[in-house]
């Protein structure tokens, strides 16, 4: 079963397959970040993306699929690509079948960095830890999308659990990290 | 070939297909309005209204597609949904091979009513002799998609003018209407 996380946007899209553990570990099986060229139009870039978003849901079958949250308050000039691009990933989600979550910045920060104020440093590194990463994640993109799956998880009931736990000394060992790359680029 | 206007939305997506013709008049095809259930779930409901746009492409095959250009100036509690449903909206018709242009509302009622300005029925009033429809075409977000088909209509070069035009005496020959009802519920 894997859960998918997914940091929206036209620009750069996070992603992050997630298989959950036991007591609160959950394995990083796929990080990457989904790319469109701003040279085409918006509606292409839309295409494109709703293309990948399929592949991800062909590949991982993912039960789970946990959606930054958005919202308007700010950044009103990218906000648009933003929500349009998360319109089509919610759609594609629940047309798949799988179990979709929306959760604000605010709540993933303080789920898995203990402050809703994280910055994105702090978020990577938290990453790092909960997945028992080698490396830093990188670029944040896929960290916030990996910070997302970690969100739910924590949230999740039927894993009786409400809080995720990191025990660095032992992380290593779920570190089977099978990364399709830092950067996967749609054109 | 036909013209598919979308105005969207969440809550009501408004569509009309119209028949191009000739010297800036155009025929409607089909007019309506997609709802989705506020029970529902947002994933939910995008994926109803992805169901439902897919219907639309399949029956018209449209070759351009006319949706209105989202702007975060106000309104930002629905605005979010509504941008969320342009973005499947646009996907799906730029994965479809369609042109898809977008129009803000000023320019669509710069275009069909003459006026940036102009509000909700007169749209309907310039759509219904636009259209040589023998009744006000309701509900109104009907009337905004076939009022962006018709904004297109009237930029596109391929037709060579640059106005559309409207010749009340005349226009009831071509008033072959035929709506798919009103309203067109999702479930």
């Amino acid at each position: 079963m894997f859960v998918l996380g997914i940091d929206p946007g036209l620009t750069r899209c996070g992603y992050a397959v997630l298989r959950p553990g036991k007591r609160g570990k959950a394995t990083a099986v796929a990080m990457g970040v989904l790319r469109t060229s701003a040279e085409d139009s918006v509606p292409e870039r839309l295409a494109e993306l709703q293309t990948e978003i399929r592949l991800l849901h062909d590949e991982y079958q993912p039960a789970v699929v946990s959606v930054e949250k958005i919202f308007f308050t700010h950044n009103a000039s990218t906000a648009v690509g933003v929500a349009q691009a998360s319109g089509l990933i919610l759609a594609e989600s629940a047309a798949r079948g799988a179990d979709v979550h929306q959760y604000s910045p605010t709540a993933v920060k303080s789920v898995v960095a203990g402050d809703g104020k994280a910055n994105k440093t702090q978020i990577q590194e938290m990453v790092q830890v909960l997945l028992g990463l080698t490396e830093l994640p990188k670029p944040a993109d896929a960290a916030d999308a990996a910070a997302l799956a970690l969100c739910h998880l924590a949230y999740d009931p039927s894993l009786g659990r409400k809080t995720i736990s990191a025990e660095p000394g032992n992380s290593q060992k779920h570190g089977t990290v099978k990364s399709d790359g830092a950067e996967k680029v749609t054109t």
